[in-house]
C-alpha cells in the first residue's frame, strides 16, 4: 500500500441554486485543481461540507469524483458518521468499495458522546476491518468532534496499521511534532495538515503534505509551497506570506455574524465563483449566504493578494 | 396536534450476542414498560445507542416499536443525524412518516460544528417543514452537540410552533426554568427533562414530564414521583430519594475505565437482563463491556435500593 | 463551633467617585441590611468586587463591616487569594483575626491553574490550620477558578472538619444535592447557595442558607423566601417568582458589552444609588460602568417588580 | 526604551526545606545561568512559583535577583495578581520600581473572571499608567486565565506603546504569528515564546526571544538554538530535537498523578538540585512533591539526554 503525499486540496462541493449537486461544476474544479498541479482531492470533508449533504448529494458528489479523477491522481474520500458501524453504512451508501482509485477513506473519532481511549482504537480498527485493504486516515479535528485523538492513540493506530495516516485540523503543532517523532519511519505514513496559514510550518516539522482549504481557490501557491520546501526553500517563506494574506477569504463573514463554517465554505465558493470555476455560490442549508458585503470585502482582499503574489 | 406529557422511558435497544437487534427483547421491554404504568416511550434516543447503530438495526427497532405500541401509548423516535438534510434522510431510511402512532420526531441542534443562532433555528425549521403536522422535538444535550441551545432559540422556537417542546439533558434547572417562564401557556408546550436525580426538582420548576434513564429499570418509581406531584405530593421527596440510590448503576462502569455512555448503557441493560427483561447485556461496538466486577457492584446497588423502597 | 444559616447577602462595596471606598454607604448598606431582616453579611465576595479591589480598600471594607455588625450578626469575608500561603497572607493584611464578630472566612479553590485533589485538600487544609478555631468555608464557583471542586473533596473537607460549610455558585444542582446526600448531618454544616433564581430549588434540596447577589437591593424578599420554607411553604413559589423577576438587573449589562462582572456589580450599585443606600453606583477599573440606557432598562424592571411583588 | 531580546530563562525559585526562600540557591541559579551565556532571567513567573509564595519569599526572591543581576543581565520581574489595583499593590510589594536593572514588568490578562476585551486593555494600561517608562509585558497565558487575550488587543497594545511585547505561552503558533504580522516594525518589540517543543518554529515565524522552562537546567541548549538561528542554522533542528527529548523531565510526574504544574516545577528542580545548583529540589505548599520513581525516570532522561548532545 503506498500513501498519499503532497497537495490534496479539500474541495468544496458545488451546489445549484436549488440545493443539489452540481455535478459540471464539480468536475470543472476538479480539471481546474488538475492544472494547477495537485497530486490528489479530498472529497466530502469539512470544505465539501459533508456534514450538510443529504445522502443522494454525497454519492453524487463521490461517484462524479471517482468516475473525473485520472489514475495518477490521488482520491481521499470523507466517510462522516458518529460511530463504526454508521461509517460503514456511509462507506456502503457511497459505494466506496466498489469504486476504482480511491487512495484512502477519511474518517473522525466518534462523537456524539466522549469515548474512551480503547473505543477510540476499537472505532477506527472496525472501520478498518471493513475495508481492508484500502487506506484508511483518520482525521484530527477537536473543534468538530469536541475533544483532541490522544498522541498515543494515533501513533499506535499507525505502527498497527490501521491507519494509514492522518489529517491534522488542530493547529496543535507540538503534538503533531510529538507524534513525527515517535513515528520508526515517518515516510511511510501520511501526515497531512489541513492548517493554511501554518503549512510551511508543518512541513518543517515532518508534514508529509497538505490538504489546506484555501488550496481550492489558489492551489498553486501551495503548489509552489511543497516545492520550494522540497528543493531547499527558494522563496520559501514568501509564498507563505502569500498564502496567509488570503485568509481572510474564510474567516471575513464571521464579522457578518455567520457562523464560522458557513463563512469559510462561502468565502471559498464566492472566490470559486468569482473565478468562474464553478457556477453559484451557494451552500447548503442551513448555513447562512455570504451578505453582499461580504463578498466585497473579500474581492478586495483577493485583488491585493494576487497583486502582491 | 396534542402534545405528549409524563413518563416516557428513552428505551435500551436490546441487542444479540451477535450484534444485532434482539427483537423479541425489544417487545418484551415495551411490554415491561407498559405493564409499569409508563405514558409513552422513547426509541433511539441516547439511551439507544443510536449513534452506534448501523441502519438496518435503527429501523428495525423503530419499527418494531411503532409495531408494538398500543394507540394510546405515546411514541417518540430521535432522529439522530448532524444537520436538516441529514435528519431527513434519516426520517426516511427508518419510514417514520408512514408509521402510525409516532407521537413526536427527537432531534438534537446540528452538531460536528457550532452553528450560529439562525441557523439553529432554520435546522428546526426545514425538518418541520419535512415531517409537517408531525410533532418535532428538541433535544437540549450540550454534552453531546457541544453547545447550549439558547433558551431565547428554545422559545422562539416553541412560540412558533416549530416544535412542540424539547427535551433538556443539560442538568441546567434555572435555565429551563426561564424558558418555562417565557412560555404564554406552557402546558401547551411538551417540556421533558432527561434528568433522574432531579426529576423531582423539573417537575416542581414546570417540566411537564420525564424522559429518564433509569426508568428503563424501575419505571414504578417514576410513575410513583409523576403521580405524587399530581396529587400534591405525598411521599414526593422519599420516591426521589429511591430513585436517586439508583444512580450508581449508570455511573459505577466509569470507575472501571469504561466511557460515560457505554457505563450508563451498559449499566441498564445489566439490570435489565438480570430481571428477566432482556435476553442480553450487550451494548453496541466500540463501546466496551461492563466487566464483571462492576456487575457484582451494580447488583448490590440494586439489592439495597429495591431494600429501601 | 456554631455554623451560620439563612440570609447572608453578598455586600457590594461602595466606592467613591475618586474608586475609594466610600464608608459612610458601606455602613448604610449594612444598617439597611439589618432593618430588612437578614442572618449576616458576607464582604469582599465576587459581588464586593473583591478581586478587584487594592489592599486598602480592601481592609477598610473589611474594617468598617466588622466595627458595624453587631454581635448577633453573622459576619463572613472573603479572602480571595490563588493558593493557601496568599490567602494566609490576605488573612493577616486585613487582620482578619484579630477582628471580633467573624464568623467565618471564605476562600476558593486553588486557581490559575489546575490542581490535583489532593492540593486542592491541602489547601484548604492548609488555610484551617492558620485560622485555628475559627470557621473556614469554601467557595464553589468554576466560572472564576476553572474547574469544579469534585464533590468528594468537598465532602470530606466537611466530614474531617476542615471546612464548616460552602457557598455553592455553580448552579449545577445535581451536585449539590448529592454533597447534601453524602454528609451524616448535612445540618452540622453551612450549606448555602450562590444562585438567585434557584433560592427555592436549593433550600428544597437541602441548602441551609442564602448567599443571593439580588439580596444586596430587596433582602426582603429573600427574608420572605426563607420564611416560607420554614413554616410549610405558603406562598413560596410566588415569592421565588418575584425575586427572578429582577434578573434582569444584574444580566442587562450584558446585552450592552459589559462583561459579565461588570454587568451584575453594576446593576446591583445602581439600584442601591437609585434607592438612596449608598452615594455612588460606580465600580472598580477596569470594570466598565453601565450605561445610562441600561439603566433606564433596569429602573423599568424595578418599576415593574415592585408592583407585582 | 530598549526592548529585551534573546533567552531569558523563567528561573525556578529555590526554597530551603521550611519552605522559605533558599538565597544562597537562587544567587547560585542565577549565577549558572549568567555562565551558560543567557540575555537574562525572568523571576516570579509560573516556573517560579508566583502563585503558591507569600508574600515575604516574593519580595526575597526579586530582592536577590535585583542584587545580583549585573547591568548587562536582563531582568523581567512578575508580578501576579487578578487585576490591574491588585497589580499595582504588588509591584509596591516587591518595592519594584525602586530597583535598579529592571528591564520589563510581565503581567497577566485579568483572570478570577472573564473581562471584556475593553476591560483586557484597561487594565495593561492602568498598570502602564503606574511604572510609567519601565517596560510592561503581557502574559498570553490561556489555560491560567480560563482565555485567551484576542490578537487584536494585543496587537493594539503594542502599536499604543502600553506594553513592550508579550510571552506567549498558548502553543497557538498561528496566532503568534498573524500577531507580528500586524505589527509595522516587530524588532521594535519583544515578541517571547514560553515553550520548550517549538523554540524553533517560534524563531522561524518571528519569535525575538525564548522564555522556556527547560532552560533552568539546559540554558546552554537554548543558547545554541538562538546561535544557530541567527547565523543560518547550521545543526539548528538537531538542537531543537536535543531540547525536545529533555521534555520528560517537566511532564513525567504527571504519571504519578501529580497536577501539570507540580510536575513540571518539581522536574525542573530535581535535576537543578541534582547537579548541585540548588540545595533541595521543595516546591512549595500545596504542590505534590515528587515521588522517588519519578526522580529516578527523570534521571533515566536526563542521561539519555546528555549522551545524544
Amino acid at each position: 500500500m503506498t500513501v498519499l503525499h503532497g497537495l490534496v486540496p479539500p474541495l468544496c462541493t458545488p451546489l445549484r441554486e436549488d440545493g443539489g449537486i452540481d455535478v459540471n461544476s464539480l468536475r470543472s474544479l476538479i480539471q481546474y485543481q488538475i492544472e494547477e498541479g495537485v497530486d490528489g482531492v479530498f472529497v466530502l470533508g469539512s470544505s465539501g461540507e459533508a456534514a450538510y449533504l443529504n445522502e443522494s448529494s454525497r454519492r453524487a458528489a463521490f461517484q462524479v469524483a471517482a468516475e473525473v479523477c485520472p489514475p495518477n491522481l490521488g482520491l481521499l474520500v470523507g466517510c462522516l458518521a458518529t460511530t463504526a458501524q454508521r461509517v460503514c453504512d456511509e462507506i456502503d451508501r457511497l459505494e466506496v468499495l466498489g469504486a476504482p482509485g480511491v487512495d484512502g477513506i477519511v474518517i473522525t473519532a466518534p462523537f456524539y458522546g466522549t469515548p474512551s481511549e480503547h473505543e477510540i482504537e476499537q472505532h477506527f480498527a472496525a472501520v478498518k476491518e471493513k475495508i481492508e485493504d484500502r487506506a484508511l486516515y483518520a482525521y484530527q479535528i477537536p473543534r468538530s468532534v469536541g475533544y483532541q485523538i490522544p498522541p498515543s492513540v494515533l501513533a499506535s493506530l499507525c505502527k498497527r496499521g490501521i491507519i494509514a495516516g492522518y489529517k491534522d485540523s488542530s493547529g496543535n503543532v507540538a503534538e503533531f511534532r510529538s507524534i513525527v517523532s515517535t513515528l520508526e519511519n515517518p515516510s511511510n505514513h501520511a501526515l497531512f495538515t489541513g492548517s493554511d496559514v501554518l503549512a510551511d510550518v508543518y512541513l518543517e516539522v515532518g508534514a508529509s503534505g497538505l490538504i489546506p482549504g484555501l488550496a481550492n481557490i489558489r492551489p498553486r501557491l501551495f503548489r509552489m509551497l511543497l516545492d520550494g520546501h522540497a528543493s531547499g526553500s527558494y522563496d520559501f517563506a514568501r509564498i507563505q506570506r502569500s498564502i496567509s494574506s488570503l485568509v481572510d477569504v474564510v474567516r471575513l463573514g464571521e464579522h457578518f455574524g455567520l457562523s464560522r463554517h458557513a463563512a469559510q465554505v462561502g468565502g471559498l465558493k464566492h472566490v470559486l465563483h468569482r473565478d468562474g470555476v464553478i457556477a453559484s455560490a451557494r451552500t447548503s442549508s442551513p448555513l447562512e449566504q455570504l451578505p453582499i458585503e461580504a463578498r466585497h470585502e473579500i474581492d478586495a482582499v483577493l485583488v491585493k493578494a494576487d497583486q502582491d503574489v
